[in-house]
């Protein structure tokens, strides 16, 4: 189960045997999606199965996932969403109504982000051989004009940037599969991103180096990886990163660091110095861009770890997820 | 399980839930891929899950055919691959000497195909909850130049052209099951079709009206699908359409009718009268294409129908297929 929780074993799976043999030597940090050319036109594509047990839950379904979650592939790789295709594997006797909550889940929020879906496939397989649905989308898109991210860009002084509070998402899902003795309002944070990127390059698209949405791993996976990826350290302060006070609760019962749970709904961007503040303006003129924060900085010490100071003075340094603390997440 | 054969009841799934509620009205004929414009180029995509049991049989493995499945959508389509992305859903304990297996095996296939596979997702799920692999391939491509595929262009007296014999893919799974007593020599057909489309395209691509590979559902159902569509009538010569003698025996015994057995590695193509022998000539000249043959003509009787002349001169009409004789096919 830990190769297919976004940590170091699936990084792993992926780096030592997945990549090699399907796509050759691995010369480019991977990244959330790909790049090629068709007729001399760019073309960014991205994919992703989603497996996420239970189907619902507060905030969002398999279904929205899906959708939100190939869009912000796209958005965090500095590309607008031009269409979808969804492919669904079902499982013999599933409730008709089920199934068409989740087509409707995924209609509504295709509409709200703007983005056709424009094809697909079902497949199904005997009772037991899939919990219900699992679905896998395919998001091609355009990239936004004037952005280049790469971690080769980072640059010591750098800002780290964060859309908002971390965590919503994976303990929202724990806290549905009802398995632990705990009563929280927690939602999971799922929303397309999209229109967050687009503004924050109209505003301080030069100044953008490098953006991920922080799922599987969460953030401190998503930044070991920068830190890897760009041989820079990234020193981020505990008490400015945002977290809900309930899922900060829940993860001290569970013994949980809030910077190992995915998010479906953010996004972190290293951003240059003198276009960080822009950047943040623009976030927070948006509905829901009210708790973007600069949570750090890139720096020339401590190269290819992520140090947080403590709000105790301290400082401890935060590593890629390990194992699978909480499995089928998305 | 019909639902997923690829038959009456999926279309009705497909058209009567998921289009209308994903997509909108059902406008166009639904197709093997759709196309949308980015930055004004026109860019072909098409998706599809594989579910096929058990994941290696004679002739191929769930890994070609997730690969040659995508790229034949996108050829069929009159395109040609320039790129795929793969998902795989694993199932945790699934041993790794299996998956090296089907990577190793989608690698071949692409690089037969010479289509790079640029990105891709894993998930993993408990042990019992998927059967070893799920993949999901998306392919993404380019137009080929000069021709023009869809129903409406079918016009009485066109010639229907297949690429060879039917039924291998479906009778070979079958046996591979081993629930059936019976011992053939009989081998999935999983290979690219995009040579010989390409070479079809070049030789006789302004005659080229329609073409679809017969996958879920066979021959009769594709052909079916195009009666409707076009509101023709097709009318086939049953001793002319090329069936394995081990593909034929293994039908009669299990009261099959091999128009209805999936294919991996053939298509059907409707061509105007005067281009039918060069795209003919084209498909003899590579390897692996000599035993195409012209199977029928499209007429202006039986509108919407599929009408097959038997070899001992009456005739029967061919529906598309109903219920699900084979399961988990691809």
């Amino acid at each position: 189960m830990a190769h297919g929780a976004g940590g170091k074993a699936s990084r792993r799976l992926i780096e030592g045997l997945i990549v090699p043999t399907l796509c050759g030597p691995v010369k480019e940090p991977l990244a959330d999606a790909a790049c090629v050319e068709i007729g001399g036109t760019p073309v960014v594509i991205t994919t992703d199965s989603f497996v996420v047990k239970p189907l619902r839950f507060p905030g969002g379904s398999i279904g929205e996932l899906a959708v939100n979650g190939t869009v912000n592939d796209l958005a965090v790789s500095g590309a607008k969403a031009t269409a979808l295709v969804v492919t669904m594997v079902l499982e013999a006797g599933l409730p008709t109504k089920v199934l068409e909550e989740e087509i409707a889940a995924m209609s509504k929020v295709a509409k709200q982000a703007n983005v056709p879906i424009v094809g697909g496939d079902t497949k199904v397989v005997e009772h037991g051989k899939a919990d219900h649905i699992y679905i896998t989308t395919t998001g091609i898109g355009q990239r936004i004009n004037g952005i280049q991210l790469h971690p080769r860009l980072v640059r010591p002084g750098d800002k780290v940037l964060l859309s908002g509070p971390v965590g919503d998402h994976g303990i929202a899902i724990l806290l549905a599969r009802g398995e632990i003795e705990l009563e929280a309002d927690i939602r999971s944070d799922t929303r397309s991103v999209f229109p967050f990127i687009e503004s924050m390059a109209e505003k301080a698209g030069p100044g953008l180096r490098w953006m991920r949405d922080p799922t599987r791993g969460g953030l401190a996976t998503s930044l070991n990886e920068l830190a890897r990826d760009c041989g820079l350290g990234i020193h981020l302060s505990e008490e400015k990163i945002p977290v809900h006070d309930a899922v900060r609760g829940a993860c001290e019962l569970l013994g949980l660091d809030p910077l190992h749970i995915a998010n479906e709904g953010q996004f972190v961007a290293v951003v240059a110095p003198d276009f960080a503040e822009p950047a943040l303006r623009a976030l927070h003129a948006i509905g829901g861009g009210e708790a973007a924060v600069i949570i750090g900085e890139v720096t020339d010490q401590h190269a290819g770890s992520v140090l947080v100071s403590t709000r105790y003075g301290g400082a401890r340094v935060v590593d890629m997820l390990v194992g699978d603390p909480l499995p089928r997440i998305c």
